[in-house]
């Protein structure tokens, strides 16, 4: 295998691009179906983690990882692992007993094209598959980078991680009178620790020092506030053709959001002022991180 | 930490509940219940990887360390993270998308005594945890060997191994045609690829010689087949009481099992000749693996 560092363009919209197509061309080539009946579950799973989306998560990982020359083969073993955790989420958030979504990224949900069996099942092996690359020796040459990686992933998406966000989420559903403090432990649950390993990755791969990796872990933590208070007010404001599910479910379902608790101008303030602290934490990288920087101002600017 | 070697007791029946005892009181250590509102998927999680069992995967993952002057802790490590696997293969499998059960080790099953989204949530969070489980330090001070159990348990527990297995069974079920080929392809996948990694996880953790690997994984093969057919013979012949869920549903449900396909005296006969043609495998390691012998013969004998 040659080493290939990674080399994103500089303009963010091409590197968004550029990242989705290398992660996607290897999961494509990760994700191959046997024969035999257990195909099924395998097409679940592609359909699933090759739905078009934006691959936000990979780019994180890519461009923080570029921070540190880590190898490009690397770098995207870390991004298709954290795509496969994000599509198996999206699988199971969608069921019936969850948020009991048809519609996901423009397209049916994987129990809606499949069926509920199917879906839980998809949902287990994309999970399992993430720490099954992590611990392929592409990853990286040292099995301890590799461990940390796996142990970290675990982390953020398990019981005191995405789980427990979501688990948090479906408690406080029917709940208007939740508080902005809780609100804001539930996103950092939910979807802030995934964003945050995200960003983490390219530390670890890189054997970063302690104040790179906590600069990293600052950003990140600021950026997936300002995503979610985003999501929110998409909710609100969006169309439902730019964001490919319905609009205003979270009002009409009574559930409390970063809007709900500050109205339309102060959330958007709020994730204005989140934008601003996260590029402040990538001071320390200078002219190297301006990718970063541009995906923060992306994440509260996108319509979808 | 003292480097306690494992000393299992030469009985099989105590050795069992030895092994029983020890993971319990790791998960159960490793279990803790974090404050806030997802405190309620750790709950699950207790109720599920707590519940009275029988602990065959440990026993097997501890035996077969023992083989090799496996470290207590390490070996404990790894039989909690068997066990965190089959725990939550248990709570998806019984969810109502899935085989629909009601009872499950004689206790109302997750969904059942929490509800169906805490069920989805408690599994997924079950199968996260066994992999930091795996990757944390007390598992092996080599990251290496603790890289070679993440991704043999991930391939061992995914769309390859346990996942496929369970879609194979879910579209194999309205099929009473079933052949003897597929109906063992199929086991193999479900029960026999986990099983397998037990006994092998203590040739990985003793960084055993390839034949020894290849001798335990051959006893595992067999094992997990006779098994699979003593599970058919007790659902035809056991008490709901003894096996803690109803008998004869595979029959009423129309599927296809062993005992179907060859018959009650055929199918014990064929368990009997699984029983041999394993303890045969273990003719290398000489009197140290009498307890590997001991738990085949149980697992035809087993009422439950």
């Amino acid at each position: 295998m040659t080493e290939t560092f990674l080399g994103l363009p500089a303009s963010f919209p091409e590197a968004l691009a550029e990242a989705a197509a290398l992660t996607d061309r290897l999961l494509d080539k990760l994700l191959g179906v046997p024969p035999g009946p257990e195909a099924r579950v395998f097409e679940a799973m592609r359909y699933s983690a090759l739905a078009p989306g934006k691959r936000l998560r990979p780019f994180l990982v890519l461009a923080s990882a570029q921070l540190f020359s880590v190898q490009q083969r690397s770098a995207l073993q870390v991004a298709a692992a954290v795509e496969l955790i994000h599509a198996y989420s999206l699988v199971h958030d969608d069921l019936p007993a969850m948020d009991n979504s048809d519609l996901r990224r423009g397209r049916p949900t994987c129990h809606k094209q499949f069926d509920e069996a199917t879906a839980v099942l998809a949902g287990d092996a994309l999970l399992t598959f993430a720490f099954e690359v992590l611990a392929q020796e592409d990853t990286h040459g040292d099995p301890a980078v590799r461990c940390e990686l796996v142990s970290s992933l675990a982390v953020a998406a398990g019981g005191n991680g995405m789980v427990g966000g979501q688990m948090f989420d479906l408690l406080a559903e029917k709940d208007p009178t939740l508080g902005l403090v809780a609100i804001t432990r539930l996103q950092r649950l939910k979807t802030g620790a995934l964003i945050a390993f995200s960003c983490e990755a390219g530390a670890i791969l890189g054997k970063a020092a302690p104040e790179m990796r906590r600069a990293l872990r600052g950003y990140a933590h600021d950026l997936g506030l300002a995503f979610q208070i985003a999501d929110d007010l998409l909710d609100v404001e969006g169309s439902a053709a730019d964001i490919g599910k319905p609009v205003g479910s979270d009002a009409a379902a009574g559930k409390a959001t970063f809007v709900s608790i500050l109205g339309v101008e102060r959330a958007r303030g709020q994730a204005e002022l989140l934008v601003r602290q996260a590029v402040a934490h990538l001071d320390l990288f200078e002219k190297k991180a301006d990718l970063l920087r541009q995906a923060a101002q992306f994440v509260i600017d996108r319509r979808s």
